[in-house]
């Protein structure tokens, strides 16, 4: 689909976040009103409408998909599983640069719960799980009762320690593989990491790809604060894989008491909780806000 | 109009931006949808949809509405003195913390804009002035052949030199009154202003209430480069009163040449042009940008 198409057409589309991690959504439950949203035209157009200045402003866009629709449509292996899964919805993400990503842990809750208020799941009982298709696997939310929703974000592992340097300090961190690398560190006080406009000082040998760094404070029992610096993203406002890692710092700080046990993890835009399972599974919980929906006409940047 | 009013409502909705400076535009041209909007729920409503994360993301929000409308319903003094002068439509501006301001030149070019595309201005000739209302008075604007806008600033005046330090640098500024107080120094390097994360230093005996910064580097004849730190805001991508306060400094450096003369001034968010006048105005060109449009039903931040 090339930007001229684009342009002057009508877009359902709604806006929402998840602890201050924000997103456009474009409803597409038939996968034929966005295409296969990889031209360059779209990668272009998606990364014009997440500009803040220029755009419309957002950290990602979500196609809403129907997994059947995107599998038979635009051949995506994930979506094909996704729908031999049972789950009948697909999170077609995309990062605010165009570029195509697995799966985000506050996204899919913003997403879910957009399917709940538009009527489109089946399962409306907190009891009963929904399944979400991403290219990371099919994944199993849940809604609370207080209209929080819970998504299973899969194994968390333990890796290797390495060391964490910001200006004059530093600090021994754990490795964490929550899908993505992450090195978390315990601070002092939240201000030892700076500014964080420039990444944190980090092994290279370990991590030749870039690593997520958390700096992690406990504030009570089972309950911590932190900042993230995201690779190739800076200091972000949350970061739902960011929370997983640090709830394994809190375990420890906790004296590592039996599983399951539920971490309380404060991120600057809002609280999250994680539950450490038995099996290694982390149950990440926060919440998820539709801002706005509506139609847009687009003209361009 | 509550809070609880406006949710789930379905408003009309524009944004734009010119050099950068965004803003949801609100169309109410009879005054009747969007009330006063000096109510604290509208208030905090228009703080919550210029939320970046939270809510849509702005600079600030301009309800579009016709002078004689807002006069009638709303009582507001200067859009019956609009009325009078002959101007059909008033930009009523808001900043993104909710609050009143008198006039955005930038924000004032996306309305004319908007304006334009929506067939709703009589004149749409390049050579006919449009009349906008606006709380510092009535203002003129024309339509550039290449699709820029053009607004007659009013009277720009030379004030008190001050000293401006940032760091271990410190300029002699000009003192420019352009409606609001700049100081305009003329550096070696942009980046010698520093992060500007902080205010810089200003005389306080001079400006009590504060004064906007505009750093300049000259980058050819009649054409200058700035950065400026608006009070209240902190650096911004563009400013448009401030641009006007740099072309004094760039016809200083151009030897003051006879007016009027036209001075080009490039700010982070793009290009601007500053004509000053034999009479002390001061017209500044630049361009505006409708990015989307739609309609929007709002659920809450």
């Amino acid at each position: 689909m090339s930007n001229d198409e684009r342009t002057h057409q009508t877009w359902a589309w709604a806006k929402g976040h998840g602890t201050e991690n924000d997103f456009v959504l474009l409803p597409d439950p038939d996968g034929t009103v966005h295409g296969a949203l990889t031209s360059s035209a779209s990668i272009s157009w998606i990364a014009a409408v997440c500009d803040r200045r220029r755009g419309l402003g957002a950290d990602g866009v979500i196609r809403v998909v129907r997994s059947e629709a995107l599998a038979s449509a635009h051949g995506v292996p994930a979506a094909k599983q996704a729908a031999a899964d049972g789950a009948e919805w697909f999170m077609d993400y995309r990062n605010a640069d165009g570029s195509t990503s697995e799966m985000c842990g506050n996204g899919i809750r913003v997403l879910a719960q957009w399917l709940a208020e538009e009527g489109r799941l089946d399962a409306a009982s907190p009891v009963s799980p929904v399944l979400i298709g991403t290219r990371a696997g099919t994944l199993r939310l849940s809604n609370q009762a207080d209209g929080r929703w819970s998504v299973d974000m899969g194994v968390v592992t333990v890796t290797t320690a390495s060391e964490v340097t910001v200006g004059e300090h530093t600090w021994t961190a754990i490795g964490v593989d929550t899908g993505n690398p992450h090195a978390v560190v315990e601070v002092v006080d939240l201000a030892d990491a700076g500014a964080l406009t420039e990444p944190p000082a980090y092994d290279t040998g370990i991590y030749p790809d870039g690593v997520n760094v958390e700096f992690v404070v406990p504030v009570g029992e089972r309950h911590v604060r932190m900042r993230v610096h995201e690779r190739g993203s800076g200091e972000t406002r949350s970061c739902g894989t960011g929370a997983c890692a640090a709830a394994i710092l809190a375990e420890r700080l906790a004296g590592s008491p039996p599983r399951p046990a539920t971490y309380a993890v404060d991120v600057p835009g809002g609280c999250l909780e994680v539950t450490l399972r038995g099996d290694g599974h982390a149950v990440l919980t926060g919440p998820a806000k539709i801002v706005v929906r509506g139609t847009m006409i687009w003209s361009g940047p």
